[in-house]
């Protein structure tokens, strides 16, 4: 049994006017913070108070790197070479770097949004892409995997760190991708089984497929998404559980 | 006299499959190359390709951060508060930083571009604005200023390392800024007078403002632009010019 | 005393998997629909809805164009051509229009957003580019001008039809301007008050100046905002009062 | 044997500062223009230049439109809904419409552009589902139809006007469609070859793939490509030997 875990989440998903997610509420229950880089989701000033407030928090902060299709919120698969993956990877990962290092924090860790995140679960030269990236703009980065997908084959051999990922709130394929949103019943709403999930994940090391299948995962890290009406119920249980079973919330790179 | 002088040039202002200027002939010629971000031209490919260029060609890069309008160079005036300005250009530099980084180069410089320039140029609340963020990325990072304007006082009151900019291709006013591009003549495009422009003001300390004036200015870089026709010969002879006065192109940063 | 009134409101501002206003709720209150045409807000897939929507309900659909920047809701001063401001609008008329036709609609009016709409009401020139535009769209499309400024001396000069309109929900400066947004007040929530307001523009035909001045004002089309809290009860109280007033609600085309 | 035939040709791609193509010298030799629509390339201003050129030249008109990614010039597969891609074409129609009417014209044609256009040659309901958003706009306009491809099929079933294209400049494959443009020498840039091609598709209703297999095409239009250094002389050379031919060059919708 491990005696720590790190809580991730996506944040900093508004953009100008619109505002999506409960961001400083959410961040009372986390260790690490998925920041969208603007291109995605997110913008300037969107990164800059969710960095300024993840600080304040005692919150890790990361990069959440996605497509270059705000209007799609990135979950649209584009089609592109590795060289534009790995470029628009770096952009982002250095647009947010620049607000971490205005508040006198590092990046922690990346963690690919969306449908770029769908293609690295199952296409290992995109993982690899994105890895590569990753040590390009530093070799001590923590890549988020998906836990039993190729992204953990990726981050061996590019030799960058890496924290596998377990998801509290979604329903999983028997291979151990989730299952897609478009699947009714793909997402966890109910916070009981967000947590079971979440903590058989820690302390039994495995998941439940939706068919039944019992799939390995050992997670380093959980994520529970922070735009659904239940992220807070289903945070606040998790972390009860969490702290019932004497496991401490901490973040990742620690 | 100065022993050195730096020069400096925009580049890397295309954009997809948009391809402008000569940069890979130009930088045969400059010291420094001012990047764009992204916002008002560049794109993290061609973003990448130029900071590659400039590490084979061993001149020193900076940010040439914008406004984020593509569709008008980043040459539209747009209202701005404070903390969009700071976290625009937090934003650019970092995004600019990543490639860099990538490249295993330090980021010399920032140097406002277009309409966010010609604010800064007149307005010290805008340019104090840029040089705080220009700090709150890194301390040692230099302001490239046009000599004589708001933009020294900036930098002197907010602290940070900055170098002061005279045009060689551009037609001053009497007040040290330089003439609309709207004015006819406004630009220089014969090479002699853009060289002897250059020399003046290195050596002499002072550049003759359109209505004869003569206006003090002792540049630590000059800048030359690299997206008219003439450029290329414009810095060939500013650099003959400078080589028989045994003056040294050298990066502002060394 | 007019025995009809037109209620318009700002529509269509949701973005992607961003949700602004209450649409649905809203047009039951409204007769006009001014529709975000993607540049400040909106995009292709939620002007087709709002254009949906409004068939269904029964009101007349117009295009709201603004300034291209969704990063600031085209709510910042952008300094553009007159040619500039002419093509963007009729980009964004001809946009909304085609889902307008999709739906066997016509656009019944066009009114501008944001800053464009404030330099509207204090800059002649500009009024006049954004009728001329208008015009060249369509003789017969409608100019919404805020009543009293020179937006209605530009669609005269123009020969453009136009509304006059009177705002419900906002202080009005002694010279027949909104008051700033940014000027605490600057915007009525309380019901009885918005309510009371539009009554006395339309049945005696002025407002009341935030300093007490009684400003003429006799509008042809009353504006509600939508995406503020109380948006519905000010819609309900409205409409109530003029229903007892015997002032039916109707679209200004019509 | 025809007497006559259409030359169309992809203008208006220009954006912004940055220019793309010779449209003006293009424009004397084709006689229907299809005009990007800011999306994948070109912007108002851009458009509305467009349209007026080719008004004084007497060309027709008519949308080219894109997927929303200006960086990869729409040439990057996205993985659309067929609500996205109607609601797109709806919007780019309409948006180059307004440009068209402000010019007294009206728009002849729809053709898509880059890898929309790719998806569109292989699969019958992408196809259908343009022709769709092509209907619901205007039950007149003609959709170009690649000929031999899913396209005709489209335009058939959803009752459309449609042209079959014929390409003079590219390389075909056995099955009708066009050879990558990855593959070398897929594209033709010799003017007598691709006069040759042009000739014999409008002459003998074939063209020869690159294994040397006649594949059964009759065009109502030749494309030709405006952005390659050699559009000119191709333009000169294809003229020239309709001329000899007797066949007239006059737009699709006369």
């Amino acid at each position: 049994m491990l005696a720590r875990i790190d809580i991730n989440c996506d944040l900093g998903e508004s953009f100008g006017v619109y505002t999506l997610g409960r961001d400083p509420e959410v961040m009372d229950y986390i260790s690490s913070a998925n920041i969208a880089c603007g291109w995605h989701a997110g913008d300037a000033m969107v990164m800059e108070q969710t960095v300024r407030l993840a600080k304040e928090k005692g919150i890790a902060v990361g990069a959440h790197p996605g497509y270059p299709d705000l209007m799609g919120f990135g979950r649209r698969r584009m089609e592109l070479t590795p060289r534009e993956i790995e470029n628009y990877l770096l952009y982002q990962m250095g647009a947010l770097f620049a607000f971490a290092r205005a508040h006198g924090l590092s990046l922690q860790h990346v963690k690919p949004h969306g449908a770029l995140s769908n293609e690295a679960f199952v296409d290992l030269e995109i993982s690899k892409t994105i890895a590569r990236a990753a040590a390009r703009f530093s070799e001590e980065i923590i890549l988020v995997t998906l836990a039993g997908t190729v992204m953990v084959q990726a981050a061996k051999e590019v030799g960058l760190p890496f924290v596998e990922e377990g998801y509290a709130d979604r329903v999983y394929n028997p291979d151990g991708t989730l299952r897609s949103r478009k699947s009714p019943g793909s997402v966890i709403d109910d916070p009981e089984k967000a947590a079971a999930q979440a903590l058989t994940m820690v302390q039994e090391g495995y998941v439940t497929a939706y068919d039944g299948t019992k799939v390995k995962v050992r997670p380093g890290t959980l994520c529970v998404h922070g735009d659904t009406p239940h992220a807070l119920p289903i945070l606040q249980r998790i972390k009860e559980a969490l702290r019932k079973a004497s496991i401490a919330v901490k973040p990742m790179g620690q």
